[in-house]
């Protein structure tokens, strides 16, 4: 593994007040915004983006221009014509494009720092481990792998290959949810009572990889009913002590032949909070959560989407009992690489930690549990509070 | 009893169309909304009002003013002073001012068709029955006793007596809610996944009646709990087959030493259908619901307050994707003793009979023993989906 | 003239916090609401409405039954079969429906302390000097009169019979208009720069007496725009020192062959501050005005509606940038009518006094100028701020 | 000048739909957007910003780095050590780096296509005329310059040189002004009455540029106001036949010795539209305008700014009188850098040409003087309707 260039050494930058009498003053404001800091592109991270799916093609590359720290370095995909293609769009040299079958090679190519994985859920852990023995840090998406222990496997070749693992929770570096969590921390609205959380869309394609249960390990939970669970523990900051849940699926819905369409649960945290959380693969969009304590609430409407957010905090104030909170939106992809860059430029340990996805994955089996049951499942003694959790990131 | 002067025979009405050329026709729009229709003074519904508590003195009384088919015929009180000068605002005689000694008395008193309960709930079974002993129909507020045995014998005590009995279930005369449930049954937002529900509020004077369990028979869940268990009820028309609850009390605060503080529980409906509710004494006020479908979601804030709701409709269109309902307020208590003295002067069955109130009884006893247990309870076979229902008001 | 019965007494009132352990506090919150009072009924102020178009049928009989102080004593109407079924509606008896011709008859009315006047605007000042003469206490319907020789005439009628004139400017007593008004005086938005009002729907029948110059004196302005023209002064606390304006008719329209359909006109007033008004006939409904100072804006959107006002007030804070006010809605033509009758009660001068009426009656005139010469017509010395006008209400 | 790479050949890019079974559906909706089509880098645009001030640094120079079709080639700038610390930021050689002196030798910069005026409006003309005989083309900020004889040299100038001109009025190619724009001509709100439309914001440094008159030519006007004119004449599609005026300046604030602090204007368009604005320097932030037909009306809130656009739609609906439209937030700057690199690609008249920025000039210029004189001023004859406009880009 290469060193990193700037590690220690502030980056150059601009000052936003200069002695320039007339062009660099913000004139519309007395306070005026501090302007963007790119880091040349010589000292910008490179990405190896692993899949060129929709979540690649339509977020994930156009997020990379946009990046301050992070560059697109090389592109990974199984399919040859799309890897040209999207090489050419992006300007990446046909010697950085890479088959699954000749992916190790990565781990000569100085210009790739890190690989982010785009795969299917089932092809998470091998990747992370070839990326690994490849010399090359690691960010996955969520969730982090079908089963807990491939998370363990995952965390372990880390470990060993001394390179940084980091799952893709979006959500922990997006300004709306961070804002509430620090509210909630800050008693904004005294203490937390309970918690309503939804993540639902409808389905598309029904031979998407998604509805195979040896791709996805499992239908809406795993996929974006895991938003829910992951942001509850963010924003309360807590873990779950038992689970209740009910599951259904349409029988006449092809889509729902192997995997869930629908998990209602309950999750009871220490102190009587409850939260409600509801996913679903077959309802009309609704992302959205609700945090209710005994001094006011906050509620996030399209809270897990890319854009969109919209946030409300009610009070016991007589003329402002509702208050919309504005909060400059950011391309959310680009705040998640450029956090994951700055680990690697400083030698941080990043704050979505492998151990914090693996403990979703734990919640994610009690869920099913309890609804195959029909009982309660207890997490006493199985999640341990902020898990090898790095600094949170300055939103 | 007396009989109706009007059953059969149409109101005196001013028609909105005349020959004036000049003051009657509306203006403002090519169609002038119905002008109002007051039923003369001596052919409305006289109602004696029981218990001068603060929803009486603060909501009833005044809406009875504004009502067009019911007024203020008497006053029961176990307070001398407040009856005085309540008689003396309203203008109610002394001679149909009542103690709740001598309340039988209202038997003899021809102004009185109809009395409405507003007392502690452990209160209703005996007035009830007292006032169908008198020959008087009974509206009562919810919840509408403090057990389901209670229940049942005030349903044949009004039986007994031919008196008709409603209970106050105000939700099912509001415009906004009585909107969703026809926007449900018109599959306006496809097939309904689940449901959240929550109302909630804090808590004021501990000495107050509802925080001894003897006089409430519960806390959060029978008193506020209720409008998520019963609105839900009212707006999918279908009946609960298994609730799961918990059930929290801060063991430090006085309030809660006899009653529940909160209640989150889940609702099984047939068809896979859940409903998550949530109740609180101790919560900043959130008082609303949310119904999700596959082709759409509707969301009533306010939904259980005097007024102010807030509906929005969330649908599968690029441009309005979120839609906000307007529909007119109305006075809700107003509306809801209109809808019974039309009940009375039709002779027909109200819509939010005993058993309806009965039947929400049930379920919150297996909510209760569900919380106490920590197991799911079945409701299979104790619940008639509309039973003995009259026809729906015409909002 | 009768003496009134209340003065300098208190009203017989229920006080909101009792020894009654049970059942009179407020439970829902710590700092219940008070409690409303009503005026016995022999101690009300016994109104006779004149003319019976849709404002009286529609808005301000279902009003007076809800005013605390102000009751139904008389009717008066040119059409014998409305004025009997209101009668019968309204329970007054056919000794106190009056036609046209035998108004004057009404002196001998003891239950008769003021008359409320809601004809076309060319009846007012007839109607106005015929009450005074009468011995009757006049609310008059804005506009005030068709000329301000005419307000002038009905001033001094007043005066010389030593009954109270006030003109129906309900949005004076309307808490949204209150509210904003009281923040610019507290310079919650710093000082004003301008204010951009409109107000316009669209027409119907147009055979209604609206659109007879003979009968209304004038189109949009006088009737609707006039919202806009009374606002703006009540608000800003000040008089326009010049007006600029330009007027459209739609030449095909057949409402408008005598008057006018459009007005936009410009009012300067002292310090530089602009009001840029809008008034039309043939709009989509928009009603609303909105104030900007150097420190925030207040925008109140359905401003001169009966109900739906929507108060938003935009201020330099980071996230909080435009917050909702949240003020209770109330029955405006109840609190219009309380207020005149506490005038009575108490011999107070009304605050919208003859003379406030009069000076828009100025400005309608020089607008109506401008728009003909196509110059800007100057109002120096020719209006007197809060001339005659009594103390504020208290909203 | 050279030939262009790709005109009349399709750029590479991605079809939405392949026949990979897995990676590249859109999973999430039955109807994938169309992925982004980035043309390969040496076949992008490029441009010279000219003035690194805050709006090249704060918005320019990142959209840039979005832009699908546009790159920055080269950086111009009166600040030295600016003009490094920026080229480093953005990996702009030494080479393509210039002074306003030496900017002359751009001519021989083959990497550089168009030019990107971002001066102080004084500077405007003599940059275009620069640029244009370096051969390159220009898109130049708004206000166009600062008299309408400067308009006119710099159309000659462009013209022939044979180099393409566009007024950088952002405005035009953003998607909720064209949507309102659009629903206008299709007739959604009826007939259009009237409009008002306000641009303000408060001021910061006395010393800035935009307070000499020499360097702006005006004050709040040219600048903000601008944008109300503007937008008026886009969305309207007319141009305004007369206008009114009133302007103020505090004489006690420092801003306002040399320019205006406030002006309120009426422009009155053929068939009695009328649009009402207002622009002022010492206002809290209000960017919007409301247009107003017969049949509905749109409410644009910050309609002006960069992002947070909020549209309205009121229409006489029972249900859903007012509408929220939902649109899809892009980057303005990108949107109009990448137009403006269309139009040189395909080599087609862009849409806010030279000639839509000398009539806004020729506007304000009637504006000063109808303040100047409290006379309204005539425009009949002296603006021609679409004048030079190249096709409306497809947004």
């Amino acid at each position: 593994m290469k060193e990193y260039k700037m590690q220690g050494t502030p980056p150059a930058h601009i000052p936003v007040k200069t002695d320039s009498p007339i062009l660099l003053e913000g004139i519309h404001s007395k306070e005026p915004e501090p302007m963007p800091i790119n880091y040349p592109e010589d000292q910008q991270i490179g990405y190896a983006v692993i899949g060129l799916g929709h979540l690649t093609l339509g977020e994930i590359l156009p997020a990379l221009k946009e990046c301050k720290k992070s560059k697109i370095a090389a592109l990974v995909s199984g399919h040859p014509e799309k890897l040209k293609k999207t090489g050419l769009m992006y300007n990446v040299p046909e010697s950085s494009q890479y088959s699954y079958e000749d992916f190790d090679e990565i781990a000569n190519n100085d210009d790739v720092d890190a690989v982010f994985i785009v795969l299917p859920n089932s092809m998470h852990k091998e990747f992370t481990i070839r990326s690994a023995k490849a010399g090359k840090h690691v960010l996955c998406e969520k969730p982090m792998a079908i089963s807990s222990d491939e998370c363990r496997e995952m965390i372990e070749a880390c470990k060993a290959a001394s390179v940084k693992l980091m799952i893709a929770y979006r959500i922990q570096y997006e300004p709306f949810n961070t804002y509430v969590k620090n509210q909630i921390r800050e008693k904004a609205i005294g203490t937390v009572k309970f918690v309503e959380a939804q993540n639902g869309q409808s389905s598309g394609n029904p031979d998407h990889w998604r509805y195979k249960k040896a791709l996805s390990g499992g239908g809406a939970l795993p996929d974006i009913g895991i938003y829910c669970l992951n942001t509850t523990r963010f924003i309360l900051d807590a873990e779950p002590e038992e689970v209740f849940a009910y599951q259904y699926s349409n029988p006449k819905d092809p889509h729902f032949k192997e995997i869930d369409e629908m998990v209602n649960w309950q999750m009871k945290f220490p102190g009587g909070v409850v939260a409600q959380c509801s996913t679903s693969y077959q309802i009309h969009t609704s992302k959205r959560y609700r945090v209710v304590g005994d001094e006011g609430w906050l509620n996030l409407d399209n809270a897990y989407g890319y854009v969109g957010q919209k946030l409300l905090h009610g009070k016991p104030e007589e003329h402002t009992p509702v208050q919309e909170i504005s909060i400059k939106h950011v391309n959310q992809f680009a705040q998640e690489m450029d956090y994951f860059s700055d680990c690697i430029l400083n030698d941080t340990q990043p704050y979505t930690s492998g151990e914090v996805g693996l403990q979703d994955q734990i919640i994610i089996e009690a869920i099913y549990e309890s609804a195959k049951t029909g009982n309660a499942v207890s997490l006493k003694g199985k999640l341990q509070k902020n898990l090898n959790r790095g600094k949170e990131p300055s939103i």
